[in-house]
């Protein structure tokens, strides 16, 4: 059956329905959830987070290389990485859906299996949002969050500071040697390519580690979206420092070497989307996160204060190295990223 | 000049300039706004309201008739429409912008314009969002607001009782003439065209009228976004009642029936987009708002313990008649609703 057939507000029920209208579905401090003008909650934490993504067929996602169940996945654990950025909790998530009139009901509902998944693992609840009929399939969700801080503290990018240590949470470039590997058909071991499929189509976002990265002290974070030179230059920029990357110590995972020989590190550099957490911290404290922090992390750079708002790469030897590209940039016609589908 | 080639940052900088990155433009309870990975606000008041709306190009618009300081008008209106549909203050929004990157950076900055406009005069903060590429216009909002009234009482759609009376506030139907006069390109007055023009392009949010129906104690109301008839099946379907409403008390706006003779009530019934509060009320709390508020408000009908989920039209001597059209819905191929340019 299509969308078209189902009718918006059969659609909507449907949705709901999935998406939990159950009581057990619905934490005691939510007054409205989804089926009113607004969803409406209780919520004593005075410290509040939002945030929203979009992923646009064609631009985000290619529908005929990912599935539903991976797109609805994949639209809230974008959100819930960046309230995990900033060292937050995830809570409430609205959930917008353009869709062509004849998109199956099972895939839209596929789309949502996907999105119940993950808001399941993370304690998120869906509240509300929209649907609409559009040209393209288009998922926006805007997610709230809360910081168990009421001082207000929280990880930004504005607050690295020279001499700090920059480190990572686990793998870079996963995510982009994964769509290479679907986009190009190639043939890799099962247990490979189930690796490196998640990492770009259900990556897992940071949200515990970010707590924990504040709750022992980091003040500075982002999380890597457009690319490990793109945000950790949006750092550099905003904190008014430079910033020193050593390209032999990127964390690439091993699959990703087996199967793209020499292009790590280039991946982990620019590719983008590995939803990892990058931040700064003071020598002694990042010795404590390694020992305290289940996750790995590990050291790639320092922060500078030369050449402010410039990351330059550094080779074993710690001679500078240059490159030409920077992450990727929606409306440039000149990127050429490959997390990017379209020319 | 184009978006593509001022790039994602470059517009999301200027943007940031337009909406306000200026510290009186920021109010101080918002820690962070435009530019990190989350916004972040600090906020007392326990009961949390949100809700989202979605505007796609083709579907809700045609960019060639709507201006893009409309556009972005509008795109803030509904929301806060929603938010007003509760008894709730707007607060803080994020825009989501997705837009082809041929569009002229003018006619962004001009659609920014116009959010900055009515986000002024409502008293609400832009504090983050998205912009990314997309092969048509669409502008997402999701807003954010709260109650005053820690007992988490609010206006919702299913407090209708039997014996109240249904209100709604302004006019109806005067949306869907405007729409009618411009995609017709009708010869009207100019002082009645702007009239017109305004209802469809750049709707009044009942804000304040929100916020005094509630204190004044009204627990059922709707914004009227869909379409009175559709809006009032909303509600008699969640409160479990029936509806009587009498087709010859419509507020009918002279501007309405002196260039759309005889549409008027249709345009009310079914048009949508008015923006208007629907709300229920005891008889005599009704007469109190009455002389209370000074926007006009006016008796349509009342709700009844018969029929639930039904909406009776009924002629001058009370006798029921019968109509096809109940608002409009997105996804279904016999949606006529004069709100849809499309088939």
């Amino acid at each position: 059956m299509k969308v078209s057939e189902l009718g918006e507000f059969g659609l909507i029920d449907l949705l709901a329905q999935t998406i939990g209208r159950k009581k057990e579905d619905i934490p005691p401090q939510v007054i409205l959830g989804i089926g009113d003008d607004t969803a409406a909650w209780r919520e004593d934490s005075p410290i509040h987070l939002a945030t929203t993504d979009t992923m646009v067929e064609g631009i985000h996602f290619d529908i005929s290389k990912i599935t539903w169940e991976e797109l609805g996945w994949k639209s809230l654990a974008v959100n819930i990485s960046d309230i995990a950025a900033m060292g937050g909790t995830s809570r409430y998530a609205l959930v917008t859906l353009a869709i062509p009139g004849d998109t199956l009901v099972d895939n839209v509902l596929a789309l949502y299996r996907g999105i119940k998944e993950i808001a399941g693992q993370f304690n998120v609840s869906i509240i509300g949002g929209d649907t609409v009929k559009s040209h393209l399939t288009i998922i926006t969700v805007a997610l709230y969050g809360t910081m168990e801080n009421e001082a207000g503290e929280l990880m930004t990018r504005s607050a690295a500071l020279p001499g700090e240590i920059i480190g990572v949470t686990g793998y870079l470039g996963s995510s982009a040697a994964g769509l290479k590997m679907v986009s190009n058909d190639m043939p890799v071991k099962e247990e490979q390519a189930s690796y490196l499929r998640k990492a770009h189509y259900r990556p897992q976002p940071r949200a515990m580690e970010g707590r924990q990265l504040f709750a022992a002290g980091v003040r500075c974070a982002i999380d890597i979206s457009d690319g490990l030179i793109g945000d950790l230059t949006h750092v550099c920029k905003t904190s008014s420092v430079g910033a020193i990357l050593k390209t032999d110590s990127l964390p690439v995972h091993p699959f990703v070497e087996a199967n793209f020989p020499g292009e790590g590190t280039d991946f982990a550099l620019s590719g983008g989307e590995d939803y990892e957490l990058l931040f700064t911290a003071e020598e002694n404290l990042f010795k404590r996160l390694r020992q305290q922090m289940s996750t790995p992390i590990t050291a790639i750079g320092s922060i500078t204060g030369n050449n402010p708002g410039k990351v330059t790469l550094v080779d074993k030897k710690g001679n500078s190295i240059s490159r030409q590209k920077k992450g990727w940039d929606h409306f440039r016609p000149d990127n050429s990223s490959p997390s990017d589908p379209l020319p």
